[in-house]
């Protein structure tokens, strides 16, 4: 049976939720994509580093009580060797799981650099490696022989770098503007029904949408890396963060709301890139009062959605879920499946 | 350079917009795929026949004049020798885009066959052959060791069915609900707007939108050969059209609109299929007054979408035109695309 062998970096909400749908749907799985999962190494900062290369015991890991570490497993130890392990394990492919500084994208960007390096695929969806050193970390993969992919460092794991990839391929795209952010699409909603903006986001909070410290979800630098991506790899601009002008929600009052609702408006937070007229992209983030016609007015709550503006298709819009656990792990589990249409099965027999 | 020789069959709009692509964008198609387009056939109805093993010159068909026919041209005959050119074509695929006849699918199942059974992959448009006799088309495209694709038999040029097949590996898709059908959709948006039926359509007609006979947009025939194809490819159904409850909007009245309007809904014609406890798909097309919280209740005037619910993902939605020649030229493309894909070039130098 042709196989991955898989190894996770992190072992939070996403990559237990890439495990248990291993451990849950595996047969299916195997049947259906024609290739077998199987995890060989996890490493975790309160779980520790196991590497087993026949394959580790999902439902023992999964099982595994609160203060629990792999101290004492078969191939276990209490220290997250995420270095060594990286490097050191029969994986093929590495799914990078932590988390990433905005500012630098560490310690993301060296665990996917160490993973191209020593020849294994890369699967994540952490905004920061793609954003911040996506140029370099694609260099790296292909000078490798390997891929780097990153479905989910954009709208969760709602296909829309594939989907521009793989049914857009012909078309000339123009621009693309998007409801991003989940929390601040909320937000707005719930201003729209007379809520204050403080109130919204500790709502927001409670519900789990938001992050304890919501100012990169009100501010829009969460915004402003997704449209770092979609610039780059939809319009190849090869930007950076300081070349997308930002403007968060914090500025958009209930005056304003009532004000875009008698004019058949509501506002949104749209992060935007746009071939201009001298040839480059011009990308930002800011909020739109935008009229009902438009795809993106009617994307409510958390969902979030993209709009792609081509030559011959006019707009096309993508919806979906912008964030949560299983959700997300379905974007690692398809960047894995890209990886095998490139390269093939690690294992075949 | 890799090439595909192309044979179109039927030149109407989408097949000359079609044309009018290789023509002005060839160069860029060229760069962009990694592969050339050539077209050496054409039949049509009014136009006669024409093969040319080396090419023909696309700006002298679309520079003719109206009544002009292919006779006397080298290659050429005034007779549109359908069959004979889609059996003796050099082309490697073969374009359909006659006509079809919504109860058995001619002759467009016929060129399809013949095509498919002479070694050659085919992209069509027309639901026709897909809907009523898609499992026997792509048994012989498989027996064959060719490709039989049909992107823009649902929604035009916007992907549905490659954007399940190449975004959604993995997870299961327990439904698919769309707005399928421009014509009805725009009607409904008018009668909100406190038109009759009749005048809406009368206004759909002369913006293009609706047929000289309207009746299989308003009675929910021309959903129903879509969700056909929809149920088949993406839930397994095996269904043909009389597996398909089918109401349209003929019953809808100002009164229901009012109603629904006062609780924040919106009726929309609603082709759907879903996984039912027993195993089976149902499948339907009927009005259905949505909340505003769905993602098919913003899509406004021509514009069609699909969601798809899913277990990992929840609901995905796609939205984009559902008809346009040079939207729908698209989905020919993109098919050719997909066929270069899977058999790679026919020619490579």
């Amino acid at each position: 049976m042709n196989r991955h062998d898989i190894a996770l970096i992190g072992f939070g909400g996403v990559a237990r939720a890439l495990a248990e749908t291993i451990r849950d749907r595996g047969a299916d799985l195997t049947r259906e994509l024609g290739f077998e999962l199987r995890v060989v190494a996890i490493t975790d900062l309160r779980l520790g580093s196991l590497m087993v290369a026949d394959g580790i015991d999902l439902g023992a890991v999964l099982d595994m009580e609160p203060g629990d570490t792999f101290a004492g497993w078969h191939g276990g130890t209490a220290a997250p060797q995420n270095d060594y392990v990286i490097r050191n394990t029969t994986a093929d492919i590495v799914v990078e799981a932590t988390f990433t500084n905005p500012v630098d994208g560490e310690p993301a960007v060296s665990h996917v650099r160490a993973a191209l390096e020593s020849g294994k695929s890369v699967t994540t969806t952490n905004k920061g490696p793609v954003a911040l050193a996506g140029a370099e970390l694609n260099r790296i993969a292909e000078e490798n022989g390997v891929r780097f992919e990153y479905e989910g460092s954009v709208v969760s794991g709602t296909p829309v770098l594939r989907f521009a990839e793989k049914t857009l391929a012909g078309l000339r795209i123009n621009a693309v503007r998007g409801i991003l952010n989940g929390t601040s699409n909320y937000v707005l909603g719930q201003m729209e029904l007379g809520m204050t903006l403080e109130d919204a986001v500790a709502e927001a909070q409670g519900l789990g949408y938001a992050e304890a410290d919501p100012t990169a979800d009100i501010e829009g630098s969460d915004v402003q890396l997704k449209v770092v991506i979609l610039a780059n790899e939809l319009l190849g601009a090869g930007m950076t963060t300081t070349d997308v002008q930002r403007r968060g929600i914090a500025g958009v009052t209930a005056a304003d709301i009532v004000e875009a609702a008698a004019r058949g408006r509501r506002w949104k937070l749209i992060g935007s890139a746009f071939r201009n007229a001298s040839g480059g992209v011009t990308a930002a983030v800011e909020p739109v009062a935008l009229p009902l016609s438009d795809p993106l007015a009617g994307i409510n709550g958390p969902t979030n959605a993209v709009s792609f503006e081509t030559d011959m298709l006019g707009t096309v819009t993508v919806s979906g879920p912008g964030a949560g656990r299983v959700e997300t792990a379905f974007a690692l589990l398809s960047d894995i499946v890209a990886i095998d249409a490139q390269l093939g099965a690690a294992v075949t027999a």
